[in-house]
């Protein structure tokens, strides 16, 4: 059987994470970006990674990827230890602390698109430096929808190059206070109105457990979040919902409002099942019959 | 013309404020969660205010509330000072500190009833001593639907009390850390369930410009909140919320699933619109032709 291309590209970081909750403390888990949003997107279409591991990398997560359905391609193994991350959070889990950060090989990544990808009419560009998304950008050949991810170290600290790859974006997804910061406004609709003009067609304000809005020339889509049931670690929630919207996007294979409040609604979905277990263990254990009745339920639970 | 008995009673503390946002400050107006109440819910109903003011109260403000149709017969005047709150907003407005807290006339209210409210069915029992909630439930003859409103205070200091009213309430509102310290768990949906023990067929959990939701037997309904264009003073949008939320119910006239997401839909664009001035001084300028057309606005912004 040949592999087909990947329809979804996504980039980012790849980690092993040791984190504390006001419950449990994990050490050496799989984390970073393009994890969970690959593992999300995995449920829709055959998403492409690129990302860097470390040679200690271990070959059980590197299973579990191929087990999902995650083309490895874009993969590369650097001589050296993966990027690592710990961090702590707070009582209520809205807050965290990092407690240290290791680059090790992610320190000198450069995101080489496999050929193979290159086509891929959907991208995800999560939150790593602009200039290395400005690298990816350069070698897609025909991207149609583009999601951005950024943060506030990069409105801060390299803020020109960061608007560069904006302007090509066609979805920058952003949270509140750093919406608020890259549009200098209090006001959330004048910061998503003052974000579109610098060239996307659809701006997402991410408001964590609070839900999400989502702003373009179509008018304001306001999503509630889909409940948890409960709450074991929130890292990489936002990945897995940006994962999931992408990858539903690119199974619908259509970019109109209604594919694309489905989309949002899916990654809710797929990252209140996320955050109800460490690392991407819930992730692992669920298929897309649960997906879809979840999906079904949160449509009752929000109608007016 | 012969003024009907209101419908709906809403009983709560009436205040003049002091407040500070990063933007501006306003000293002496208009506040408390009974002005707030009643303002939302003219739009519908006739309601019954119950509250008390002192001899110094500006006329000017009773006068607003005549206008805006707000029955007074359960409005006592007392010798001394009206009820004085100040805080101040910190820079995102979502927390704030208080100054200062002068109770004066309040300090000794007694909640009296007057004849012609003791036989409405909506029954609003805004933020006060739980002790207080019961006199006037022991007052009412046939009450169908009561909406409850407390605060951490009470469940720290009069717990039993405020069991005995949950008990007898028709839905119980509270913040999400309410609820997790009531509920003494940190999962909100939890939480909820065993709020529900407690006696309320609906447990309402307010989770301010996030949005709000609803669980009983029914399921869940979540109520992203509606984006207001700026936000100059969000003080009372809790009360106006409820307010809203209540004049629309005893509008609609009935108790099922759909009048109460409706009601609730109401409450959010009411409180939208008031927090984008301080006071109830945008409450007192919109119409419900504007209303209902932030309604239709809303039910497009959040259809799935």
């Amino acid at each position: 059987m040949r592999s087909k291309s990947p329809q979804l590209v996504i980039v980012g970081s790849i980690g092993i994470d040791t984190i504390e909750t006001p419950h449990a403390r994990r050490e050496e888990i799989l984390g970073g970006s393009v994890s969970y949003a690959c593992m999300a997107a995995s449920f829709f279409t055959r998403p492409g990674m690129v990302g860097v591991v470390g040679t200690d990398f271990p070959a059980e997560y590197r299973t579990a990827w191929k087990k999902a359905g995650i083309d490895l391609a874009g993969l590369q193994t650097e001589q050296g230890r993966t990027f690592r991350w710990s961090g702590v959070y707070e009582q209520n889990m809205d807050s965290r602390s990092t407690l240290s950060t290791e680059l090790n090989v992610f320190e000198n990544f450069s995101p080489e698109i496999p050929d193979s990808y290159r086509a891929a009419p959907y991208l995800l560009l999560a939150n790593i430096a602009p200039e290395l998304q400005l690298h990816v950008l350069d070698q897609m050949t025909a991207p149609e929808f583009i999601l951005l991810d950024t943060m506030d170290l990069w409105i801060n600290s390299a803020r020109p190059k960061l608007l560069e790859v904006i302007a090509r974006c066609t979805m920058l997804t952003v949270n509140e206070s750093e919406a608020r910061l890259l549009a200098d406004t209090n006001s959330l609709l004048t910061a998503a109105q003052r974000l579109l003009k610098l060239g996307p067609h659809y701006v997402l304000i991410k408001k964590g457990s609070a839900g999400s809005m989502l702003v373009s020339d179509n008018g304001i889509f306001l999503l509630h979040a889909f409940p948890p049931e409960m709450v074991k670690d929130p890292t990489g929630a936002g990945d897995t919902f940006a994962g999931g919207l992408m990858g539903a996007l690119a199974e619908a294979g259509k970019i109109d409002e209604k594919s694309i409040r489905q989309a949002m609604a899916y990654g809710s979905v797929i990252a209140a099942f996320g955050v109800e277990e460490f690392s991407q263990q819930r992730l692992e254990e669920i298929n897309r019959r649960q997906i879809d009745q979840r999906m079904d339920l949160f449509k009752s639970m929000v109608a007016l």
